[in-house]
């Protein structure tokens, strides 16, 4: 079998069991979080070592013609952030990893530089070391560590995806799809007119600041939306084993998507176009209200979690019903699904 | 000006200098350790976090058609632990970050799972997490996270590229050259009769003991052996402000290499060839004395340091006549150069 076939998430799965007997060390009961959550968790002395790693490949992640370096860099480290951010934790250090062609133009790497810098100027993270080797194709993989404190029991104070209960109300920050529509028009060439769509596509603003919000409101429960928002839902659903309904009519589909691409198709990228990086939470509504309170950006309730033995994400239209939407998100091995 | 024209080191420093400006963050004085050295090395409440990340590239860091994907596992974690015994720190959680072609067979990936477990059971490291990602080129990336202390002043404790003095001696643990001749006999497809060779060179076993070992022998600056020994000897003289001599006679050549070989080229690759994942200690005759005692492995006086305003790294033949060798070591961006 091919791993195309068995998908990313199969394949994660599959590493997970491979991996679950490992633990012979005498200090691996000092990991509290390991595989399958946004980024590992570790006690470290009075405080916890939240640390995550995400790739960006050229011609998977990025187009390499329409994606100016500097904004590779940015983005390299601000989808990192987000991991950590949907951890609840506060990022730190940084490791940056380069797999770069021997004919890439030294200023281009410059600049690159200069993206990571900024994002680490935004977001207070220091890049401490890294390694740069030979590739084929530019691959850029950035791995963070963030700190997350402990709680009254000396457990590190983190938000799970696995904490959602049945009846937990579910808010997103910002708004969706703006990602995807400015990938799209990117692809097609039209700059011009549309630059806040292309730059929520090249420079995420990673919501930094709202993951301890969350967790100071008494949130326990998030994900950050990179791979498309119901199947990130997925996600809280699985580890949770709960279902969920998002309602069509709340999501906070990004405004100027209708009028470039219609209705349906900005629900369709708002629902699972993926790399908006907002932070969804499941909670409360005195949880959610007193987290409104504490941001600066918007926190709209789109739906809650139900009892569903087959631990579904749907979305829902006003009436309901059931809405399928022709694509379900993104598999970083098979590509869109 | 094209990378392949600056080179690794070259571009390490480059962007060295681009990132010296950050340390706007308020924590940014816990970075005790940057861009740099084997390991970056941070402040983590009562201990220290020590981190490094190291790839290997398809068809540059190994031979695809001739690396068993078990091995491949064990070599992406064991180089990374070489870097943090050569910081004297002790290795603890580790991030994978897979980049493979989607037709991939799962079955391999299975494999180098093992090999990534096998290597976590012997060296006492936990996975704890990682992203998988579709690429081109099968491209392994670990990044790996240890722990050192802290000495009387609070500082952390660990062994520095930088930390040597003119009339230190220079000792290496184990043999040189097994690995560049393990890899010469793999594409050469000899097999049968030299597996110790090949096994150097697919199954390097780093001296996590011997780091640790020389910092409670009051040894200060190591680096492991993984790009030549001259040319990682030389980082250590560039950190210092020192230069080095290795005497020739001294040098523990790799047995089998001579026959196999003949003595000029057995030389050259121990001098030179880079992946043994020795460690490279300098350090006063008395501690170097105290750490052969406290560890298994063969450490070897090679040569030592002495006042050089060019910061060179000399190799002596019996006559204390400089030698000049073929090739001066591996730069992942230039090849070897």
């Amino acid at each position: 079998m091919k791993v195309s076939e068995l998908g990313e998430f199969g394949l994660i799965e599959r590493l997970a069991e491979l991996l679950a007997s490992q633990g012979s060390a005498a200090f691996s009961d000092r990991l509290v979080v390991g595989i399958g959550d946004d980024a590992a968790v570790w006690r470290e002395n009075g405080s916890a070592v939240v640390a995550t790693t995400d790739t960006l490949a050229s011609g998977v992640h990025f187009l390499p013609d329409k994606t100016p370096w500097r904004d590779l860099g940015w983005k390299a480290l601000a989808v990192n952030v987000s991991d950590i951010a949907a951890m609840g934790a506060v990022p730190e250090f940084a490791l940056v990893t380069l797999a770069l062609p021997p004919d890439t133009e030294v200023e281009a790497i410059d600049d690159l530089y200069r993206g990571l810098s900024e994002a680490g100027e935004a977001y207070g993270v220091v890049i401490a070391g890294g390694d740069i080797v030979r590739a084929d194709q530019p691959v850029i993989t950035v791995a963070l560590c963030g700190r997350a404190g402990l709680d009254a029991s000396n457990e590190p104070l983190v938000l799970r995806r696995g904490a959602a209960v049945a009846g937990d109300l579910l808010a997103v920050t910002g708004s969706l799809g703006g990602a995807a529509g400015g990938l799209r028009l990117l692809r097609e060439g039209k700059h011009a007119d549309t630059g806040a769509l292309i730059e929520r596509h090249l420079r995420p603003q990673p919501r930094a600041l709202a993951g301890p919000a969350a967790l100071a409101a008494g949130v326990r429960c998030a994900i950050d939306v990179s791979d498309g928002l119901l199947q990130d839902l997925g996600q809280i659903c699985k580890a949770s084993r709960a279902g969920a309904v998002v309602w069509r009519d709340k999501l906070p589909v990004e405004p100027a998507l209708a009028e470039l691409f219609g209705a349906d198709e900005a629900l369709r990228m708002a629902a699972t176009g993926g790399e908006d990086y907002e932070l969804l939470f499941a909670g409360t509504s005195e949880q959610l209200d007193a987290l409104r309170k504490q941001i600066d950006v918007p926190l709209t309730v789109i739906g809650e979690t139900v009892i569903d033995p087959a631990c579904e994400a749907r979305l829902l239209d006003e009436n309901g019903k059931a809405i399928d939407l022709p694509v379900a998100g993104w598999d970083h091995l098979k590509g869109q699904s």
